[in-house]
């Protein structure tokens, strides 16, 4: 691929350009991947969560007195829990609701050891955690949708070195989400058929772009890449609830995950990075039947500049069949 | 402002959270704003723009012995234009288009003085080019929206240091123009009034969050501030597109971009910034009357992290009443 492409998410409508033609050669461009600093544990607020000053944790694992992960409440929360729900209200010609919901950290014990470099079963307790505190929260009726995701590295917006993980709760179902829940419903409703499982058969079909795969669950980097080598995990099986998800599935979507980061580590340079989890809002659950949870994971080698900010167009430097090519 | 709190844009409808109790005091905030490093007019790729490949400029102010201003197209474009209109096509599941439109770069002579530096007669000239490349793409029927931006320093993205701004012409509306003319067209049936109008009249009765005012123009930093020390620019008249601004007009509006930007540089720690126009798409203009064009400014003094990314939902570390007072 030579020339420069537009394509539609078949999810959000939304177009994005791939534009080979921008970059030099996807290798000088990773050359240029900012080193990460390595941090000692010496001064680490996530050492002894206690002595920083946090709240008694939420969840531990295994046990208190041998910690490998606990759950706890951000001590410099975006939002804060209240015992009644917040109020719509207006200021003037605007609205506006109280910053009622959840903001909480999930840590794993090891200083250096960041999710690649977990062991099998210390990552599927990440994600055991993720579900246990995502089940808990599900009675609340004043929220709407819970967020779970992980910045890995400075670039990525991570201001701790310690490995961690975050869950943000919302009174409301964010505006990317809405975009993408409308897009799946409407997708559905013309077809008969979730847009996300109609996107990994084609990603099957088409083999090229396949990073990795087992038999619960696959990940690719997407036809319709909004950023260079963004990779996307799926469990195989039609899914719209995290938080409903079976330890089998759930096995084998970490295994993927897991094996895919390993593969950005080791053939990107090791960047920073994000991941976040998108799936169905917590009310009106019967609503999203047609939704299909997945992983989202955006290796930070290029900047938003100017166009993507004022456009909300994408403009992928590097070609998703040649992502998965250096990827794999 | 201690709590954090959800507000609504008015226009697009999304909400985002202003969290200051997450940041350290937005002093401390600025004092990690990365240094820009100046680079030497030695190598610049854009003192000699026919020594360094580039095809002879499409627009010369004042004229080609002694140019102040160039607009050439760019060397690694985006989009490329082409004689005929791109065709949508099927690729298995997926629409896509060619990558058919317009990548200029609007050059100014100087390598040393971005726009806070340029004289008031060389700050109107790039404006001037803005719209006068606006004006000549406008017939043609295979595009749909004209994007100008602007990237200064290579945390906002800029490649190359000496001063230079983009126009990219699309053969398609972008997303987040889309949701902001749906959200104004949808404002203007329900009350009659354009959403931007009210928005510039709100801020004005409120006065706390003006930055810089002239008899056509006004700078604020919105109540709804996606991001930390957010500005936009507003003409005062209701003016749907930029290309089809008076000269009166656009002087004022240049004026008050100009300062505000000055504030940027001396108030926040000289940081990169991008600014780029919201105008209304270039086909059918009759059903853009609602609209009102304007400038965006986001200085770059934090990363979109997991959350971000994954929700499309911003959190503003620095509460806008607070960012106007700094930068004032």
């Amino acid at each position: 691929m030579k020339n420069s492409e537009l394509r539609q998410d078949p999810v959000s409508g939304d177009w994005i350009v791939i534009a080979p033609g921008r970059a030099k050669r996807p290798k000088q461009l990773l050359a240029k991947v900012p080193k990460r600093e390595k941090i000692s544990a010496r001064n680490c607020p996530f050492e002894d969560l206690k002595k920083s000053g946090n709240k008694p944790p939420v969840l531990t694992y295994p046990n208190k007195h041998q910690w490998a992960l606990q759950v706890v409440e951000n001590k410099y929360p975006a939002l804060v829990h209240k015992a009644v729900c917040g109020k719509l209200s207006r200021r003037g010609p605007y609205s506006v609701l109280p910053g009622n919901g959840r903001h909480d950290l999930i840590i794993t014990h090891d200083h250096d050891k960041n999710f690649v470099h977990l062991s099998s079963e210390q990552a599927n307790l990440v994600f055991q955690a993720f579900r246990d505190r995502s089940l808990m929260l599900s009675n609340d009726q004043c929220l709407a949708y819970i967020s779970t995701f992980h910045n890995w590295g400075p670039f990525a917006g991570a201001s701790v070195y310690h490995p961690h993980y975050q869950l943000i709760a919302l009174p409301v179902v964010p505006p990317d989400v809405n975009h993408s829940l409308q897009g799946s419903a409407r997708f559905y409703r013309e077809h008969k058929k979730c847009v996300h499982c109609m996107m990994i058969e084609s990603e099957q079909k088409d083999k090229k772009r396949v990073i990795v795969e087992n038999e619960g669950a696959i990940a690719f980097t997407p036809f319709v890449s909004r950023s260079p080598f963004e990779i996307r995990v799926f469990p195989k099986k039609h899914l719209p609830y995290f938080e409903n998800t079976y330890d089998s599935d759930m096995v084998s979507v970490v295994d993927v995950l897991r094996r895919a980061l390993a593969k950005v580590e080791k053939n990107l340079h090791d960047p920073d990075y994000n991941f976040f989890i998108h799936t169905a809002p917590m009310q009106n659950k019967e609503n999203y039947r047609h939704y299909h949870w997945h992983i989202e994971i955006t290796p930070k080698v290029t900047i938003k500049a100017g166009f993507e900010l004022g456009t909300g167009m994408d403009v992928n430097v590097v070609d998703p069949d040649e992502a998965a090519k250096i990827l794999r």
